[in-house]
């Protein structure tokens, strides 16, 4: 089931993802889009929203964090958020961790 | 009560801090000190764990991270993790952002 | 796995369903039933458990609470507990959703 | 601290909670007034967000929700959502429960 | 404000506690009392139930839980649900610990 | 996925968890690893980490818990932390509980 079809199903829903979440929240000034990626990543990894944090992992990849950051949070949630939300979060970033091998 | 007194309380948890928190985990090269701010903030205010943010917020300061990104902070943890996380997010942050009104 | 397995494999939780969950505390007096479907739900979807939740929004539906009303809930919750809960409820209620068009 | 302080420290906070959150969401026609009250509760006790739930109960109250329905609610939140959340619900419902003894 | 007062203010509530959550789940024969109390403790300390977990805590070393061992299920959690709830479950625990150093 | 690639994945994580996590915590005196198993089992019901709890109640019998011993558990955390977080903490033990019918 897509996103799509989601806030299809609930139309105000998709209505304020679009004009709010999207238009207005993601672009405000006082912190860019890769900032936003990395406090949203770690939101949903001390949360346990897998699916969702695999999605925004690689829009924190495309809004210019490095691979190599993203396991530097892994750990960094295991210690907050305790180790299982660390575990969670690796296995959410398993295929861009396969694709892009340890640099440091 | 401070936390110093907590982990004098617990000797082994004490250790384990030292040792592995803060002198493994926040030195590891793959996040900057600057982005585990931000993350630890980030996990702190999803989870409401309140006067830990406080600490890490003033933390996150000497780290690089300015006023008004914990500002957005705020925002994106309220559409993230729910508004009352958001709420206390911005009362853990008072002290910080009433000294240093907003630029952006 | 039915949940009547469950309950099965832990006899003692399956008495504590029956006697005290259904037929005790779902029936006083202070909550009408839909009203206990809708605080459920909101638990349900507050919390993250899913299937849990996909049950509970079908017998809301046998309980009174229209369909619509659902897709209020579902923006409600993505505000008071984060967006990715309101998502999810979504996807909870899909089936009720693409069955049962808008009529607000 | 009031609220109010905090949205002022906050402005783009403040703003989205009177456009989006006030004037927006809560007036959407799938649910009424009544039931998002109803909703919102439930969601800030199984979040344990106690102050903003104690808030919430007398706007529920405003909002044409009994004072006993309230106490269906605590013990319904208790049972979904666990124990320690149906005490913490009570404490904050306190105020209310003593002005207004059980009718049924 | 006691708790007894939270469960004469919503007396549904005060009657489960007594006939179904202390006369019947507490004495259930699968898991003794200290046990009982020592995954009441964890479960507490994980979701933050910090005012709980002190008096849980008590009644685990009434229980037969040595209080080194309550040492050791602080830095347990602190690992599995995250360094924040160690650190919390280790200041519900400090009227214990001071009176009781470290043996092990 | 294998944890163990998940480990491989984000190679600190996997350094982490084998000399502290492991070699470490579990390793300490205050509470024997038995007693580790039960509250680990708790913290993981509680906070709903269901692919982990399958995997440490199998650890927990290994350590000397009984499985009636996490018959009891799972209705104890279905009172402490909520209906849906007992009926997983089934679903996760259901290969132990179907294997082994209750003594008690």
């Amino acid at each position: 089931m897509s996103k799509a079809t989601v806030y299809d199903a609930v139309p105000v829903f998709g209505r304020l993802r679009d004009t709010v979440l999207y238009d207005d929240v993601w672009n405000q000034p006082e912190l860019n889009k890769r900032d936003r990626s990395l406090v949203t990543c770690a939101v949903l990894a001390a949360l346990g929203k897998n699916a969702e944090l695999e999605h925004h992992m690689k829009l924190a990849v495309e809004n210019g964090v490095a691979v190599d950051e993203l396991r530097g949070l892994v750990v960094q949630v295991a210690f907050y958020a305790g180790w299982p939300c660390g575990v969670n979060a690796a296995k959410s970033g398993m295929a861009l961790f396969e694709a892009n091998p340890p640099k440091v």
